[in-house]
């Protein structure tokens, strides 16, 4: 398997791709707007006008788009990926969305006999030029072993879970998770803020006890550096809350800590800092605190 | 400074007088229940009948006791610790309580001409036993200086965080962190296990993804073997979660979640749980959506 | 306007139709159980077998069903209403449904020259039986002027809120307040007994007082008589919840009480009591309390 | 019974003591600022210039005082009612207190031979200036039986509801409800406004269905106002929230809704409306949304 599609070059996919070149694949890349295949081009890739043309002589069609509604256009829609595929080739979404996107994508696939993986990743901007991106996967086992070599050069850890859609469910749970910490922390650097406490002596705690976190380390020293700039932003933590809180609605699965962070993040992009990073959510705990942290 | 007063002798206190012993102090224990006393004097410790005279020769006046009750009777009641101090000695308060508690003690203590620090610990009954405690003090700095040897053995860091009451707040502010984590780890279990996901899969992905803590790796683990044999008791992280929210009104400050998670506390409470692991509050969670993790 | 279609028969829909024969309308009733149609052939209804012939005479066309996928079978569906519609007439759905629903259908409509209405309806079976419903109205002014008299023998009150959407928007606005009302009640029900007050006692106190609601009359005494038959099933409640959480979600809007209230209500229902009563949410606090309110 | 000393006569009390007057009591008053007892006197009250003189005649003793702190200052202070009570006395406490309070006082007045009812009451300026409240009664049957008379000129409802601490208990409970009803309307009212309904159609809506509530009518009408002049201040809410919180802590139940309208109450006090209405917590609400409810 040496042929890749790679469609959608936004933060995270443009790394991916490189990576791929760099790990020796024969990659086409893709994306809507074609300026951004420059640089990968530069690097080896080849270019394709549509999703359609790009996946034409690949073996693997890779691609982490922005949302639901983005892979329902690449996959879909017009010269989309689906108006051009063939039997034995591999769709594989990266992107984080709903377990039924999945679980579409999947059947939609079946019927043209492509076989098909969910397979998101943890990690952002940093993670994915790295390689070090933490990729959980579903679909048929015997698939992912075929692909695995594809995925390692992007990765740090694989981890596969189960049929199709068992990827997409463990990143939202997981995302859900990672909100849920950032609104500990928010809320505990608010109250220690009020208690009179200096913000990085208690990063500095945060650091080493029994339920430190990489999350506490580096939210936290954005935080105190009153420095926002998105590698998560914070609209794609809202986008992710609501695609939790429906998954969370078709299992009926009681989540009320996860239901009231998604109020926060609301409430923070109200603000006008859904561009910001996903740490801003903690300015719509300080503007409830009437407090700054610093 | 060689001759310490512990007072406690219960989980932590055993072993934190202990690990005083073997760093070569001369330490003179008491406990409500005399018969705790007894491995401790095998290993060295001279007894005393009550607190007051326990102190009488003591150079610092260690205690890490249940709660504020247990505090206001062995500092402040009948032969507590105040009816026998003397100018020049040190009190050292490790026990997790309300900050006010911790100034009440500092100005009694300061009429006497006793200096006082506040010196919560994070950390429960393995660390204690292996002085690898996270302690955050609060008081005069110099007097910190002075005792710090004593805290050296007991710890694998120490904080010092500014005047009295600064250890307490960081050590309630810390605790309900740990706390949401708990809920959010348990969210997450319940929703995966909703999700036909493997417990055990989602474990290892929390143990390498970049929002990982210790506390996914030890109450996950706990939670999947169905093992919740207290090493910090849910009613504890009750009493804690009421003293947080107590700290969070006299500040005025919100906490959305820090609430919700004290609503399922008291539930898993009330559910007869409250001997068994903090962990067991994922019990609630798994009430309410009507499925067990595993 | 004369000739009705009034399509589904259910616990509101078979007493609007009756209330629109009592008034001398022309009713053609349609139902996918037609065994439900008898009772009001009886009281002169026509029977149709399909929406689409059920609407082929009707000056205005009549429906009040479960939910947006019972609407999208009935309108957009096979036979459905809008196969066989004609310029002139109008539709006047009366389900609660997603506002983007309404809008939904009242594109379809346009294209074929029909009006529509979205006219959402409070109250449940006894209010629909005595004609008391109280409907909000959303879509043209004018088109609301001409069905008015069609609305009139099946309300007390109708309210006309804008254009369309304005009636479903409403409708799920009302519906918010009602489950947090309930618990509301819950949670006061549970915290009296607690406290040792008399359930009884405490609702007649909750009669009189400048805070008081039908609400608390109706699901107290319900509740203390430990009667759950459902006038609207807890599942409907459920429903709504999501309808309120998605129209919150489109908005932006923040609405921590009503987001918690959800969890609860998901609670309920995974207890296994979603056929009972909107009330039995408050066994889900009684089960979170380990107590029961008698 | 004829003889009554009156203490404190802030908004509620002043209103109180002159209805009591008005029904021909001989009333001895007592404020900590004497020149509120000032318009008293002139309707022929007797002025006192502590408490302990203030009640040395007296049969019935009442009071309606701000908080649990101005009732350990008037009862147990100095030169307070417990320095010169006597024999067959009845100590009457209207205040919003925590049952405990409660509690503590009939002991205390238990040991000087006096009865004590707490008696708090639902009803803000109004009611109290109209004799309209809602009074809700702990305590010995017989003694509540002594002094209705005294309670019926200034009430429109009395409900017994069980020995000492009852009445307090059942006032925390429904304030609970209160809280939570204002934040329904202000989630409410605050989602219509991003919807594009009219508020002030909302409020009519409100105002017939059956869930109507006089507090949707009243703090609506103000809210779409926008006026906030207090007849019961958001501070005095938070108090009460607070209260509420420390009361359902004590039973150890869950009250999640409370628990999040207690935090929505301190971002609203955080902004510096705390002398405002209490329906200002609304206004938390749209600084969330960020949105004017008009």
């Amino acid at each position: 398997m040496k042929r890749i599609a790679y469609l959608g070059l936004g933060i995270m996919g443009s790394r991916m791709a490189a990576n791929l070149l760099k790990a020796g694949y024969d990659v086409t890349v893709w994306n809507r707007n074609p300026e951004s295949c420059k640089p990968l081009v530069e690097q080896g890739a080849t270019q394709a006008q549509t999703p359609a043309k790009a996946v034409e002589n690949a073996e693997a069609i890779v691609y982490c788009l922005a949302n639901d509604n983005a892979v329902e256009e690449v996959v879909f829609g017009q010269d989309g990926i689906l108006s051009n595929v063939r039997s034995g080739q591999i769709g594989i979404d990266m992107s984080t969305v709903h377990p039924d996107t999945s679980r579409r994508q999947a059947a939609a696939y079946a019927e043209k006999q492509v076989e098909f993986l969910d397979a998101p990743v943890f990690g952002s901007k940093n993670e994915s030029a790295a390689g070090g991106l933490w990729i959980v996967v579903g679909g048929k086992r015997d698939v992912f072993e075929q692909v695995k070599p594809i995925l390692e050069p992007l990765s740090e850890t694989i981890h596969y879970l189960g049929d199709t859609g068992k990827g997409t469910s463990m990143k939202l749970i997981g995302n859900s998770i990672v909100a849920t910490q950032i609104q500990a922390l928010g809320e505990a650097m608010v109250l220690a803020t009020k208690a009179g406490l200096n913000p990085k002596d208690v990063l500095d705690v945060l650091h080493v006890v029994d339920f430190r976190s990489p999350i506490f380390d580096g939210m936290g020293k954005m935080l105190v550096e009153r420095n926002f700039t998105p590698s998560f932003a914070l609209k794609h933590m809202l986008k992710d809350a609501n695609l939790i809180a429906r998954f969370a609605q078709d299992l009926n699965s009681p989540t009320p800590a996860a239901a009231i962070v998604r109020e926060t993040i609301k409430a923070a992009v109200n603000q006008g800092w859904g561009e910001e990073n996903a740490s801003a959510l903690i300015k719509a705990l300080e503007l409830e605190a009437a407090v700054t942290v610093q």
